[in-house]
């Protein structure tokens, strides 16, 4: 499958890497289309990766995974364009942390709304599911990082988008529990594990830890 | 020991039968010295058990319960006033949830601060001990509703204090893991899982689950 990446962090390259692992065809997408950090990740991944624009990496995917920056997706989704979005799957796993007011970070949107519902909101047409953004990377394309079993969450309002991205889950990164938590307000929850998640990791010295629901 | 629970809801009755099953002194205060909600539980719970103001309760215990609702608590715990509150452990089981614009209900305070910390900002001399706040009252006095092992935080700039809470929550309550997060800050995280909260008990039909960190 042709799938797009926004973004060139650690998320983006992590999730990048394992897609083209799992034989997919990926595009990372940037502001420029020559970013030196796709470049590298380009260099390391072989043939199936390549590098473009926000909005050429859009039109290459049938499934588009937003890895940028929460504080700016909006930004970088526009450039993306809605036109090379529309009518597919856009895999939220960003988290709007806001390191300007000092540490710990602060949401710059919780409560009342999230950012995966001003992403939908935004662009109507898309498909967007939250998803991955309560863990660290690593876990979230190898979930055997922590032992046992613990949960991953879904929320969306397509039915059918989120049953894809289960599957996805499921038999490609290897997630053996995905609760669906209901329509794409239910992300506020998912992002609002940031504070409790950012303390944890001092507790417990690093971020190889999630969260299981227990009943 | 005499305990005071401020509130007269399930929470508070909750809490104060099971403090009185376990031999303490336990007196509910409310705003009015004859609230009839406190009259039938002390009827229910003998001779251990008595009501008061929140004034006469907080003056009463050794340990304070806040069971207040999260969006009165800093009005309630005025009227139990700073000079019966002054030196003692008050912990702080509310959650601020505002249910005036609609379902799912909304935080009155998160983010960039936290109910139990404006509880402490408002009354110094306290020594505020957030916990609790992440499960339903039954849950609360009984783990075992909820089969197998899972956490309850605990928040506070006291360690003295946190750790009688926590011997409390573990041979009082039975509560096997005892998650401290830090200071009364962390609050935010335990506050914040609220949203996700509400959105578990539509996906599992009910209150009786709980988070666990896998580690």
């Amino acid at each position: 499958m042709k799938i797009a990446i926004l973004g060139t962090g650690m998320v983006g390259s992590t999730i990048g890497s394992k897609l083209v692992q799992l034989g997919h065809e990926v595009k990372m997408g940037s502001r420029t289309a020559d970013n030196p950090k796709a470049a590298d990740w380009v260099q390391a991944n072989g043939e199936k990766a390549s590098q473009g624009t926000f909005a050429t990496a859009a039109a290459h995917g049938e499934i588009i995974f937003n890895c940028t920056q929460g504080m700016v997706s909006l930004e970088a989704l526009k450039m993306a364009g809605e036109e090379n979005m529309k009518g597919k799957i856009l895999i939220d796993v960003a988290n709007a942390l806001d390191f300007s007011k000092g540490m710990p970070p602060t949401l710059s949107v919780c409560n009342t709304t999230s950012l995966a519902e001003q992403i939908q909101l935004a662009f109507p047409g898309v498909k967007v599911v939250k998803s991955l953004n309560t863990v660290n990377c690593n876990l979230m394309v190898n979930p055997k990082l922590v032992p046992g079993d613990h949960d991953i969450f879904l929320s969306g309002d397509d039915s059918g988008a989120k049953a894809q991205v289960a599957e996805l889950l499921k038999k490609g990164f290897g997630w053996k529990s995905v609760i669906d938590l209901g329509d794409i307000s239910t992300a506020r929850g998912t992002e609002m594990l940031m504070p409790i998640w950012l303390r944890l990791m001092g507790v417990f010295q690093g971020p190889n830890f999630n969260f299981k629901i227990v009943h």
